[in-house]
């Protein structure tokens, strides 16, 4: 690993003779965790019931440590030392239409393309890797924990990939994938507008048709992520706009692709399209990734679009390329809570403050011996295993919705991942800002330094539950969308699974305990669900945000107690399985029972709520 | 009120046409919530005790009005315009030894002087106003919403003030107490070090003895919050040092005062002392607010010191100041959490976005009237009340504690203040960062920009946690020290009020959901006390932090409770009391419920926590 770089903010001393008080704490560099996400994929998802499928008879297990091993020494290596340099420098608007990314950047980005890590997870007819998803998203996570604001570059160029594969043309296709699916191009996603945030709907954005077949868009987008840069040669934007004639609403969206240079027909780069960055905005965190102001047709009659398959079906294409990328959000808090985690840890296992009961005033003891770090930490851990447990099913659903055999097996996949997508989302982003900010509190007054680099992770995880639909839009589309599936029969059955958990955990008396917890977090879950089946669309709406959290405590309790059987059997003595068995045990015994108690929230109704 | 600044650093823009496409949305100016609190002093805390007081004779609730009032548009006015520019451009060491303020800092401090704000809770006798502690907060209540970083100077001014008035000679009272009561000199702390943070006992600055009576001190201090800077002519330091004979750990600690000019015998400033500030921090928030590295001694033999009361009783000293500042530190999360509120009232009062159920495309609604943002607005503004209410309690209780008449009531307050003091101080901060949380997730994307105000509202209240005893101290002193006074018996007959109201409320229909609530709370607060006062000291580690969670959510629950009793009188039928009634019940209802759910994590002892 490469030395971590040396910080010179702090001493912001007029004198020449610099004094640096505080112990040198600059933060640790990051570890892939590849054991625990190794736990994960072997024991609690069925990897191999995806190794058994057509698509990836050519992954194995072995291989795929291969691949983590390497792609995680790279991301620790080569991106997680961008992330300082990146929050202190930002991406600049250097001169007009021009933005120029921190120090390093450019040339990390040449050498993850050169190691062919973006399209690990993408098909290989086009030049990816072609993994299964579940995979991809172990490489997400440590790209992430490595450094955020540049792993959303290739996150949104996902997206728009996963649009141009789903519902481009051949030529379309043939044109853009390889580019994107390599990295050479970037790729956006132009959805919101001034007046169209969580309301897609209302977007105003014009694209007119011409004789030629193409469209000229105008409008201006915001929140561009990565929506111009230095990094690659070019940036495709999938944008939604209108045509003339388009209804309101959803109903009336069409979706295009716009590229910052256009593509002559031999493949080479064409003239410049209409499309630029007129401001970046100053934001709280990820610094190092230009949030765009984009404006289409300032110059002329529009920025030339081609169409993304029919006319006014652009909200149905975003819906089919929704879980991924939302699933792909809650990995953030994940991966923003295990590198807090790291650098709590680590900080926790060198600094010596304070006695243990009884001590006398010389024995200060390193602060990861004190109970109350103890719990800081282990209620970190454990909600880390959790979040770990239900963002890689969800990723196995997705993988399985699309790969599986049978067309029923295909269609109970898609649902599963469906209902658990929302969930994942708003409960692991919610979770990143808390636990990032109990690593703050474990380095005390120096997490409230810049230096350490723990405020920097606590500012970065802000947006995630604000993007990629809100965590409350999250709510909503749980309980209006997707408990409704099947007649609820959907929830149903991922409660039945529950119970079989419960049922065999109550079996073993060491872990009776943490049995009953569960299944009174179930109990609590079933009427909160029952309850917003029948409920009025108001209280519906109402209730929404505490079911959510209930709905993910509960998970996350099952994947804990999953973990807990795993580890208790006789064969796991060693002191990883002895944590394990542990860190899952607290979050039953302790983080999961307020679950229960939200019930009263979840059921109150909409005329308990102050309005204005 | 004046009008808001302009805000210009989201146009980052490079071209010379400047495109603004966010809306306008600079946060609107604070409004002193003077109801709010005149409904807390009139009916939550019973003000006229305090005004039959000898002490507070000349006090009634008309004249408190007229001077929040008056207060409160100074802050508005006056203080609330630093906040953003203070953020924006930070205290800065411009040369050696210099901390130069933001602009408008120096002369608005100079006006907050001359209107006689800083002193008006402190002895009329040194300058003051002599109104009770209970006024003073709804002032630094206010002070704080206006402007945290701002707020912080006078705040530690009055710690040093307190040592002075409770533990100074004549001469030090007469030397300095009126210079920092009327606010022209300002004092510090000076406790940390780089290796004595939450152990203050392991401090390692000297203090030797000279033959005229005076100490040299040698050494560093690190987090001296106003240390230097240029907005009085001298600032007084309250060190905290080691004799060459003393013992270790917190016994052998003494305190001296440290001017930064010394001081002739005609009162006019004299000598430069030998501190000196030599760098500052690069913080997450509070930027104006500088956090100094001071030097004691680098130029000589020491910088001269003067010792306070006697040699190794400085940390007796500081434990009869602690009380005071530690519920001050508390009003942050209020202050902040007021704050956050407004904001996010404002912008969603503003801004249209989305549909509720059943409406048409076009039919865009306020974000006030989704449902959602509903729960998060009135979350805030019952987290809010009933910080109030225990904050202004806890203030009511420590100004019973130094004036009332009888010796034995002074000790019961002194011992209701000392129990409330924890929990204020951390239950109020962890809030004050969870409302400035919700208060970004109401702004959306905006939330995320600095423009809007509220990030930085949700990145200077993240100290609040950690400084003056971190929220884990907090927590290990109401379990360690608190709980055991005379023998329970002080924690008991709080419960037992509590239990009063339960009673009082049980008796009416349509409080009895509410009153069931409370009622299971308290039940647990008692199950979960009982346990802490048997259990072995890491057990009562352990559980500190859950206890005092609950033990904040259950006092919440009371003053709620109480709030819902005045409420639901029937003469109480304005829109006011209606919206205080729901809040408090959903109070109660809603947010309450967990409270219980904690006992498990209090009770479940130290070996259940993974240790390193």
């Amino acid at each position: 690993m490469s030395e971590p770089p040396i910080s010179h903010d702090v001493q912001e001393t007029a004198q020449g003779r610099t004094r640096r008080a505080l112990p040198n704490l600059i933060a640790a560099m990051y570890r892939p965790p590849i054991d625990e996400i190794e736990f994960v994929l072997r024991h609690l998802v069925p990897f191999e019931t995806l190794t058994k499928l057509d698509e990836f008879s050519h992954v194995d297990l072995e291989t795929v440590h291969g691949i983590l091993d390497e792609s995680g020494r790279f991301f620790a290596e080569v991106v997680a030392p961008l992330n300082r340099v990146g929050d202190q420098e930002g991406s600049k608007l250097t001169e007009p239409g021009v933005v120029t990314t921190p120090t390093g950047f450019k040339e990390a980005y040449a050498k993850y393309v050169e190691a062919g890590w973006p399209g690990v997870h993408l098909p290989a007819e086009w030049g990816g890797g072609g993994f299964p998803y579940t995979v991809g998203m172990a490489l997400q996570e440590m790209i992430t924990s490595a450094c955020m604001a540049f792993s959303v570059c290739p996150l949104l160029t996902q997206s728009a990939i996963e649009a141009v594969l789903q519902h481009g043309s051949d030529e379309q296709r043939g044109t853009y994938l390889e580019n994107l699916i390599t990295g050479r191009w970037t790729g956006t996603m132009n959805l919101t507008e001034p007046e169209a945030g969580s309301d897609v709907g209302a977007l105003r954005t014009k694209a007119s048709k011409q004789a030629d077949g193409t469209y000229r868009i105008t409008g201006t987008k915001i929140f561009i992520t990565w929506g111009e840069h230095d990094m690659a040669d070019n940036v495709v934007h999938l944008v939604l706009a209108r045509t003339p004639s388009a209804p309101p609403g959803t109903k009336g969206i069409s979706m295009f692709l716009v590229p910052k240079y256009l593509v002559r027909s031999d493949g080479s780069l064409g003239p410049r399209n209409d499309v630029r960055v007129v401001s970046l905005e100053h934001k709280l965190g990820i610094h190092a990734s230009p949030t765009c102001v984009l404006a289409f047709g300032d110059e002329g009659e529009g920025a030339v679009g081609f169409l993304i398959g029919d006319e006014e079906a652009g909200m149905a294409y975003m819906f089919t390329m929704m879980n991924a990328a939302r699933v792909s959000i809650g990995v953030q808090g994940l991966s923003l809570s295990e590198l807090a985690y790291q650098q709590a840890v680590d900080h926790a296992a060198q600094r010596h403050q304070g006695r243990l009961p009884g001590a006398s005033a010389n024995e200060q003891v390193l602060l990861n011996l004190h109970p109350d770090v103890q719990r800081m930490l282990t209620t970190m851990r454990a909600n880390i295993d959790v979040m770990r447990g239900l963002l890689y099913t969800n990723a196995y659903y997705l993988d399985l919705a699309h790969h599986a055999a049978d067309e029923s097996e295909r269609r109970s996949a898609e649902q599963h991942a469906s209902l658990l997508t929302p969930i994942s989302k708003a409960f692991c982003t919610d979770l990143g800002v808390e636990m990032t900010s109990l690593g703050i509190q474990v380095f005390g007054g120096m997490g409230f330094v810049e230096e350490t680099g723990i405020a920097q992770t606590y500012r970065d995880i802000r947006i995630a539950p604000i993007y990629e639909g809100t965590n409350g839009i999250q709510a909503i589309d749980l309980v209006g969308r997707k408990l409704p599936m099947d007649g609820g029969e959907v929830i149903r059955h991922l409660m039945a699974e529950v119970e079989e958990t419960v049922n065999e955990m109550s079996a073993k008396t060491s872990l009776a305990t943490a049995a009953g917890s569960l299944a009174s977090g179930l109990a609590a879950w079933r009427s909160a669900t029952d309850f917003l089946l029948e409920a009025d669309p108001l209280d519906k709406l109402a209730g929404a945000t505490p079911y959510l959290r209930m709905a993910g405590l509960v998970l996350g309790g099952w994947f804990a107690a999953k973990t807990a059987l795993l580890a208790e059997l006789p064969a796991r003595d060693d002191n990883w399985w002895e944590q394990k068995l542990k860190t899952s045990v607290f979050y039953l015994e302790q983080i999961l029972p307020p679950a229960a108690a939200l019930l009263p929230a979840v059921t109150a109704g909409a005329d308990r709520l102050v309005a204005p």
